[in-house]
């Protein structure tokens, strides 16, 4: 296979084109440096430009103000899971958790793990995860509240974030950070795994509210402590430089070239709607989710047999239309739709789906 | 400035050029994927056949045994100073600690936060760390002794390793793994951040041996148990997948161009010996590391003051020669000539400094 397919994998996904040609344009002498940006010091001008242009284009993207630092960590939303009730928790207060999947199940269990106190205030696994819980009972006093603002396994995510008084929200929004304009109002802490919407494996982006680093406990281990970063403008040690160079170029993708979140947007739910518009008028495929509860981002769905969903994937691969292969723990087809994926890419496959209804059904 | 340098930088450093250029030419098109490497899944057969060759070349150039597993965590050697205490610590035993400068340090401050016992047997602190310790009195029942086997800060290296009787070693050898044969047979655990002699920031190769992770207790956080890497062959989650992919290449350029590790140690010692023995016989340049404790990695030297070292560096750079800067927390200068860089280099470097203390001495 000669041609770049189009990339429907849930993460690491699909990235703009022009950042990949850029990327490999300047592989072999960065910015004039002489050097590869892999070989880059980190202690240099030219990758305090990377980081610096980094943290400001994601202000303006989010309209932060400056009570937030955003500061690129390594191990994944998974070490996040971690930290989060480690720095937050430490003092015996409890935090409330919502429940939609997957990932919020890990966050949980690490917040367990470490005895701390935490309240599960909301779930959707009495029907295996398919919506979003409303009306939620949460803790006056509660430490934060931490919820996974869009699933990419089952295929759901928050229309709007819920109301939680005066507590903080912690988002685990790996899966849909950057997709839409962000209300910060209530919002503690923002932490994404930058493989989907952002940028390649190896940095997660952490993005925290001052009030919340004063909670932070002096004695824990240095690369556990949110203040270690945010002190040292994530450079305690040598970071991901690679990762969050390729994030510069994204977000740069994102406030040039396509010109912000609300743009991006209105791309992202007319690639959507067509996606599920269809499958809605189809007898053959069925979306996963419950209307209301859908995900932008991740579009799962069925076909009437696992074996027809074997040859669908199957069959898609040969057209050019690769990673729409199910979780392996849920099983069916998943089409991850991330900032990248251009209209173009959807018509393809709905083109394919159209085709191969026809040949099956 | 156009041309590719000489790039004298610790770390990043220089990477070598056969790898930069393969990297780039299959950067938008990984192996016939259609994808980017960065865009590839990691539960995908592609991914699979990188991870899994890395591993298999480091088991054949560090000649391991089937005890040892090959791992790649994040989050840089840093991380594990705070995940060895907390692993092999965890039922109230002892380990020793070596301290020969600023990591090893820091390495003993992350288990003293965490309140593990450890008691530092050797230090070179009194004489600034300008050598490795001899005779170390160890304690007969430790845990394991903890050592950096080079320190890129200070220049120097243990020649060989101490005699540490049945106590399994623990070693930080971000700056020198795979630039010399190893004897393992007293080894537990190797770790070295990947961006100094095996690739870019953003991945940290963690090789185990059985036992240990047998030490690892059941009840912490998962993205800081060993086990967690080691069950799940570095997938537990999304792993850097773009640095553990370069480090797949330079093994392979190690392995297949170089020759493996007998040729590699005499090329760094060819290296090395050129720019030592011409600092050895000038009166204007000065090491700083003793004989019998230098680097073969890191070349620390200083000049007859302070405003010609800076005009140095300075020079240096115009002539194509980059990273000449001694660590900020010592000043001075400092070579890095790690595994990917060329005796030409060296000869440059050589001709350079002929050149510089002929004009300024």
């Amino acid at each position: 296979m000669q041609e770049r397919i189009h990339n429907f994998n849930a993460g690491p996904a699909a990235l703009p084109l022009p950042v990949l040609e850029e990327i490999k344009d300047s592989f072999l002498n960065f910015s004039g440096s002489g050097m590869s940006i892999t070989e880059v010091s980190h202690r240099s001008k030219w990758f305090d430009d990377v980081i610096n242009d980094a943290i400001e284009r994601t202000q303006r993207l989010l309209k932060l103000n400056d009570q937030y630092k955003v500061l690129f960590l390594q191990g994944g939303a998974s070490m996040q899971f971690c930290m989060i009730p480690l720095n937050f928790l430490s003092d015996g207060r409890s935090a409330d958790y919502i429940n939609t999947g997957t990932w919020s199940t890990k966050a949980i269990k690490e917040a367990q793990i470490q005895n701390k106190s935490i309240k599960i205030v909301a779930s959707s696994e009495d029907k295996n995860f398919c919506y979003i819980p409303e009306n939620i009972p949460f803790t006056k006093d509660a430490a934060f509240v931490h919820l996974t603002s869009n699933n990419t396994i089952k295929g759901t995510q928050f229309e709007s974030l819920p109301d939680t008084g005066n507590v903080p929200m912690i988002i685990d929004m790996s899966s849909d950070i950057m997709s839409r304009p962000l209300d910060m109002s209530n919002i503690g802490m923002i932490y994404a795994g930058a493989q989907k919407n952002i940028g390649p494996a190896g940095a997660c982006m952490v993005i925290i509210r001052q009030d919340l680093l004063d909670l932070v406990p002096d004695h824990i281990p240095s690369m556990l402590s949110y203040n270690t970063f945010a002190s040292k403008n994530s450079m305690y040690n040598t970071p991901p430089c690679f990762s969050i160079y390729t994030i510069q170029l994204v977000l740069k993708w994102l406030e040039d070239t396509i010109g912000g979140l609300e743009k991006m947007d209105a791309q992202n739910r007319e690639k959507a709607n067509l996606l599920y518009d269809y499958i809605d008028n189809s007898d053959f495929y069925n979306a996963t989710a419950q209307i209301g509860s859908r995900s932008l981002m991740n579009v799962t769905f069925r076909l009437p047999s696992e074996d027809l969903e074997k040859t669908f994937v199957e069959k898609a691969i040969n057209e050019g239309l690769g990673g729409l292969k199910g979780h392996r723990s849920v099983g069916g087809c998943r089409a991850s739709i991330y900032n990248p994926t251009g209209i173009n890419a959807i018509n393809d496959l709905v083109s394919f789906m159209k085709g191969f209804e026809k040949q099956s059904g």
